[in-house]
Parts: C-alpha cells; structure tokens; sequence
C-alpha cells in the first residue's frame, strides 16, 4: 500500500545507482512522481521528503552529508532518532525541496556522497495522506450494554420519536449541531481545474481538519460525481437534513453562482460558497487594514480586479457594499463593462453596477491610476511598470495560487503594501482567516443562511485582530495560525444574525 | 439547548411540587415527555435519569431514599459524586426506569420524600444524545505552516494530481480507504416506521459508534430527503466516490430491494442492505450452533419464517444456499405460497423457491411440526401452544425488536433453543456482531461486492466465535462485547473475496 515508500536493501539500491549514474535518472522502482504545481523556487515542506541513513560514526560525515543537501539546494527540516550504533550512526532527516523532481535529485546526490547509506526514504506530503487525514469518532462511551442501550436500541428511538415531532431539536440532540457538509462537484480545484470527484477528495479533507482545528466545527467532504447544476442542487438538497450548513467549495464559475443562489432558496441552513465569500471576507479585512496604512479613504478608492471567476465577482460585490468608490474587474478579454459583447449573466449583472465610468481596455489600461489591484487570476500577469502607473502608495494584492500575478520581491519601493495568498510572504490573505469564524458563528447562532451584512461583520473582526500597534504595511491580516481570530470572527457573525421575522 | 435537562432553584420547584401532589402531574417546565417505545417491564438504561440530591445528613436518609426508588419500580444503577457539606450530603443517582413516565413517577416519589432534595435531574440518554454522538477529527498534526503546506495547499495538489491520474489511488490516500456511508432515506426505522430522514439521524449515528468500535472502520450517516426508488439510488452513485462502502440502513421493503440490487450494480464499492443480510448472516450463524446443540441437520430443518420484509426475505434467500429442507415464508395473510393472489415481484420471487410442499394456510397451521420458527415480524404473534405443536426439540428466534413474537419466559420447558434481539435475554441476535467486521474485511481486502460465500463465511466465522466447549442451548451465539468476533469475520470475509477476474 505504500506506494510512495521506498525501501532499499543497500546493496540492490547501490547497484541502481551506479548503473543510473546521472542524477536525474534515479527513481525508486514502480513509481513516478507527479509534479503538477508549478516548480516553485523555494523548498517548503510541501515537497519534502524524509530520509533515513547511516552514518559512518567518524568526525566530518554529517558536515559532508549537510554540505550536499545545502549544495543541492535543499534544506535540513529536522534531524530526528538518532542513534550512533558501532561503526554508524543512524538517523531520519526531515529535507524540504522545491519540486519533486528536485527532492529526487537531492536523493540521488546523497546516494553519491561518501559515507553516507540511504536505508529509506520518503515523500511526507504521501506519506502524510496514507489512510486519508480524517476519522469519524464517538463522543460517547460505549462499554456496556447499558451505554449502548442509551447510544443505540431500544433508547435512541425516543430520541428519533422526539425528533420527529418537533424537528427543531436535531439541531441539539444529533450532529447537525455541529456538522458542515463540504460539498464540491470537482471542476475548479486548487490551481489544477477540473480534476473530478476523487481527486478532489484530499483538498476537502484538508479543508476538514481546519474546520475542526480553528472552530470546533466537524465537516464532511461531500464530492459530487455531478457536475450539471440541476444535479448539484437536488443532490445537495437530498442530503441536507444532516447537515447544519452547507460548504460550497472549488466549482467553477458561473456555474456556482446558480449552485449557491438556488440552494440558499432550497434549504433553512447557511449555504456559503467559500471560494467567492470567504476570499472577499477576507479581501476587505485586508483593505480595511491597508487604507489605514496609507491614509486613504474607502469612498475614494479606485479598484482594478483581475479574475471574474468566483472571488473576483464576489470580491467586487462586498467592496462596492463596503463603500468603495470605483470598481473595474478584468477579465481575459479586458475590463468588464455594461454593453460589452458576449458577457456571461453574471458579468452583466457585474458590469451594470461597477465601472461607472465605462473604461475599457487592457487590465494596463485601466491599471493607470488605480489605487488598488486585486488580483485573483493567473500567474505573472504584472509588470513592476504596470504597478508604478498605478495612483501614489498603490495596493497590490496579487493573490493568485500558488504563483501571484507579480512576485513580492518585484515590487519593493514601488507598492506601499503587498499581499499574496501564500505563507511564505507578509500579509498572507488565506480563507481560513473566515470560514471556520463564520461557520462556527452561524451553527452557534442557529442562523438560517449567511448576510450580507454577517460577511462584513466578519471582516472587521478579522481586521480588528490586526491591533492598531501592530498596523503596518507588512501586517494587515493576522497569521492565519492566530487562534483568537475564528473566535472573534463567530462572535460578530452571531452578534450581525439577524433576528426571526 | 438543555431541552432535556431540568434544574430548579429549591423554592420554585417546591412550589411546583405543592400545587402538583399528584406524581404524575409532576413535570418540569417547557419540556413534554415523549414515550413512544412500548413500555418494558424491565428497568433498563434506556429510560434511565440521573438526579442530584441533598439528603439530610443523618442516619436512614440514604436508606429511606433507596427504599422508595426500589419501591417505586426503579433500580438503582450507580451512585457518585458523594459529598457531605455540614447538614447535606451531595450525590448523583442513576436510576433505571421501565419508560420514560416511570421516570417521572420515581421523580415524584423523590420529591415526596422527606430529608431528601431534589437539585436536578435529567434524562440520561437525551443528555447522552446533546450535541450528537460523532465528530470528525483529524488523523495528523497542524501546528505550523509546514503541516499545513502538506496538508492542505500548496503540498496537497501533489495528491489530488496523482488521484486524477490513478483513481485507484483513492484507497490509498484518502479516507475512501476506510470510509463506509450510512445511507437511510428513514422509511423503516427500528420499530417507529416512516419517520423521515432528520428523525432517523440519531439510530445511523448510533451505527457510525458500532462500526469505529467493533472493527475500526470509519462510517458517516446520510439521511437522504428522498424515498423514490430512483433519487435513492441517482443521489447515492452521485456521492459514492469518496466512500469506500455503502450500508443501507432502515429502507422499508420492498423499496430496499431494488435499491440494493441496482446500486451493486451501478457502484464498484460494496453496497450491503443490514437489515437484509447482517440479519440472515448472523441468524444463519446462530441455527449452525442451535442444530448443533439439538443434534439435528440443517437438510432435514423445516423452517417457519414469519415477516416477509427485508430481513425475512434474506433470512431466508441465505438459510436456502445453507442448504435447509423446507422453509416457509409467511406474511400478514399466511403462507407464501407460488401462486397466491398478489404477491408483490419479491414475495413471489420467494414463493418460487421455497415452500416446496406448497403449505398453505395460517402462522399457527404452518409452524405444526416445524423444527425452526424465526421471527421478525411483530410482538406476540405466537403463543406457547403453537410452540407445543412443533416437531421434538424446536428451536424458536423471537426477533422483533423490542417486543419478541413470544416471551422466552412463556417458552420454558418448551423450547429447546430460544433467542431474541434483547440484550436481557440468552442468545442475543444483533447485526453488529456481522456488518463492522464485514466491511472491515470487505475495506481491508477491497472486495468490490459482498458475494453469497463472503456472507456464508462470516456466518461460520461467528458461529465458531462460540467454542464447542461454551456451546449451549442458553450460548449459540457470542456475546455482542465479544471483541474477537469483528476480526474473525474480516478474516473470514477476506478469505472468501472472490479473485479478480
């Protein structure tokens, strides 16, 4: 079952070695690496891998056995079980590389270093995946027949019985309390697109644990194999009544855009396409946070979005609620305006209620004294002289995932404040900042969908976990891993749910 | 939310107490008690409550508390949480109760009392039930940026990519590997009947408990809003990729039937119906000892099967290919005979191959001279003449749940071998002694079905869990706490997976 595991009787893997002799040649056998995600420069642990060896016990084989790594350019993670035994030394050494093909050349590397045995190595990111990432425990004892007489029959039938009568109390005797379905139909996952149900799996399963993990709220990846929205939306609304909310995530526009408006009107429980909602959440903390940095005022803004899928749309929708004075989204073809040929419904609904002043052109084009870029599209789509067109102290939030459309380092002196969507710069504007708030918030709050005005509750608490001392051009989110964020996210959601009518 | 949970500030409830002298007038405010199982003679914790008292600290208090509980019909299940404060003793009291007014009786008896005080007293299994009985929990760590660059993006796409590449890889890194769906739509559940598909929610959780603690495998329930045929099966082959395994559960006949039959058909995974075939499997385990104990041969058995539903039908598809004689099926109009005016297409698909004498008749005619009686059809069908009335030694298996087609009591010196579905009787015949250990089997060996010899082999396999030495006419079955039954049957099961072809 280990698929990405690989063992070596020394001898064997030696032989391999010396008969491949060019590095990138070395693969374990019955394997071949998938490299999907553009190669990224800098080795994170994404690509890592773990390495057991032995070590020849004399002074200077683990300075050479670090020197290779470092040469190859790969970095040390960890070093761990070590045990010096005769003659050797054994440990397990944890390597971030920047690709898998470059984690395999490190590998081949080490192979040719004196002194240095691979026993075993692996891929962690697999070998982190093996058996799945999510369990489904009980949150009761069950040792006895009396315990199962209680959890199951005969006495759960007065709990059904109770249920059935009054069937607001799922919301307090069963999971629905506090259970998110996380539904996609797999056509708009990640950077990778339409990869299907299956393969969709690990991202919800991922998205899972930082719903447990950040908000207590348990999740269950839910993946369609259906893509037509009709399908979708009677499929969801089949298997709702567990649920105590509905997570949209990773389908693609438009079609989502109908998904979520017809289950919204389907069903009594939040629906929240995280995709659109949580990004722009997430996008007006920033903002919120960056004017203040530079002094300007969201009436007076000028905003350029790249990308009209899902957050672009969504992103221009809550900024134009928040105030913003002008909005243009761009999309392949150029900026979106009202009368532009060919538009999809959901672009002309855009268009009707942004760029008032009906610029049109190339995303440079309108660009030219914009104070903010919101990019949510595709890689390396700026120009350093595209940003230095742009109004003075310009925004830049290049969010495209995981390469932005211009790379933080292009744009020192020139952007007054940068942000990406990854962990490795300043200003990180990641989706757990709101989803796991909101829904916590929303289950909490016994809300029956998610406002308007419960989004921008949202991010002022996001915003405000930024505090006014720490408010700087590389500070205007909090750390996604800062824990008093969701907690501070679900209290101003319960606080902005509306009351019963 | 303590829908369920009663406290008082001593002055009020005593008050209450006053205006209300007859105990059963006695209930706490805003809460109505629903009792719907019929009632049990018995005490079990099923209806059991627990209560905090202050008894007045002198002797005879505890005695004079106890002696009015037992005399009230309660028993006494577990004292704790003892604390003598000056005049008062503090103490929790579970207390079993034959239903839920019971309860409310012993409660009233309580407060009557004198030197004893009642704080609080709730329902044990609803307190049990607050906030569901499952979570969903992660398998790996995230305490840091690297986890979740391996968990979640940018590292995860690596898995998704190499899904989409080789489905099968699903088993491999997802929790596809050890994921069972719990599908109702709550057409038949336990005794209640049609309840819908939020009131069946607390039995499937139940189920989600018995499969993580008998054999470790992960379950999730979906409660589908739909009934037809048709939208079970399309809504079930639309979120079957993420599972590893479909359990139908509580699918009224003959609905399930067909249900069952097209999704094995339009799924790769295994797809099992537990009321159908966890019923016959274990039942079939449970005639092997019982013709053992009485010295008969399973091809000499006549056998009377009463309750023509799901379980009746499997009972008796899987005691035919075990190779028993004659087996009559009968139903609420008599004998299930070839011929007999509107049968529905199962029925008579039955009638075709069993009751090769084609016996016609009532319950009572057909069981004369009969070896065997099953039941899973209603309480007290049979009485002990029509027990008197079978051949030498007849083995009788009252299953209707809670209440059996007769009383073991009323089939002593009667019956050679008797058994129930109760947990308070001998031979307690319960499907989780079959279905963890059979997806365990099925997951663990990735069986794509579950064929006859697999569920032939798990019926040998728990037979066998009961030794020759144990074996007895009070033991034809092993104990549903018997931790070595679930692996046995996966062991077995996985035997029996038939090669690929």
């Amino acid at each position: 079952m280990n698929y990405w595991h690989h063992s070596s009787t020394g001898i064997a893997f030696l032989s391999a070695i010396l008969r491949y002799a060019i590095p990138s040649e070395i693969k374990p056998a019955s394997q071949t690496f998938v490299n999907t995600v553009t190669p990224k420069k800098i080795p994170t642990a994404a690509n890592s891998i773990c390495m057991r060896v032995a070590l020849e016990n004399v002074p200077g084989t683990l300075g050479r056995f670090s020197t290779v790594i470092g040469e190859m350019g790969g970095n040390i993670a960890g070093l761990s079980r070590i045990d010096a035994k005769g003659d050797k030394v054994g440990c397990e050494v944890d390597i971030h590389a920047s690709s898998a093909d470059h984690a395999r050349r490190i590998v081949a590397a080490v192979q040719a270093t004196v002194g240095v045995e691979i026993n075993e190595w692996w891929d962690r990111t697999f070998r982190l995946h093996e058996g799945g990432k999510i369990e489904v425990l009980p949150r009761c004892a069950l040792n006895d027949a009396h315990d199962l007489a209680m959890a199951y029959t005969p006495g759960v039938a007065r709990i059904c019985a109770s249920i059935q009568r009054d069937p607001e109390l799922a919301h307090t005797y069963t999971m629905k309390k506090n259970m998110v379905a996380i539904v996609t139909d797999g056509t708009a996952v990640l950077g990778l697109g339409n990869v299907g149900p299956a393969a969709a799996l690990p991202v919800m399963e991922g998205k899972t644990l930082l719903f447990k993990e950040f908000a207590g709220v348990d999740a269950f990846p839910i993946c369609l194999d259906a893509t037509d929205p009709d399908q979708v939306v009677e499929t969801v609304t089949r298997l709702a009544p567990n649920f105590g909310g509905i997570n949209l995530e990773d389908i693609a526009a438009p079609a989502c855009f109908e998904i979520e408006e017809r289950l919204i009107h389907a069903l009594n429980i939040p629906v929240f396409h995280d995709d659109q909602h949580g990004t722009a959440i997430v996008v007006l903390a920033a903002l919120k946070n960056a004017v203040k940095v530079v002094d300007k005022s969201m009436s007076d803004l000028r905003v350029v979005i790249s990308g009209m899928g899902a957050a672009g749309v969504a992103i221009g929708n809550i900024l134009l609620r928040a105030g913003v004075a002008e909005i243009v989204g761009v999309d392949r073809r150029g900026a979106v305006y009202a009368g532009r040929m060919g538009l999809n419904p959901v672009k002309e609904r855009f268009a009707e209620v942004t760029n008032p002043g009906h610029r049109t052109g190339s995303l440079r084009d309108v660009l030219f004294g914009a104070d903010v870029f919101i990019g949510v599209s595709a890689p390396d789509l700026l120009e350093p002289a595209d940003v230095g067109r742009m109004a003075a102290e310009p925004i830049v939030f290049a969010l495209a995932n995981p390469d932005p459309e211009i790379r933080p380092e292009a744009l020192e002196g020139l952007a007054a404040i940068t942000a990406t969507g990854r962990s490795d710069y300043p200003n990180q504007i990641n989706n757990v900042l709101a989803f796991p708030g909101i829904f916590r918030g929303a289950l909490n709050g016994r809300a029956v969908s998610i406002t308007e005005s419960m989004k921008s509750a949202a991010a002022v608490a996001i915003a405000a976990c930024v505090s006014d001392d720490e408010l700087a051009a590389d500070r205007v989110v909090p750390s996604v891993f800062n824990r008093s964020v969701a907690p501070a996210v679900a209290a101003a959601v319960i606080a902005a749910i509306p009351p019963i009518t």
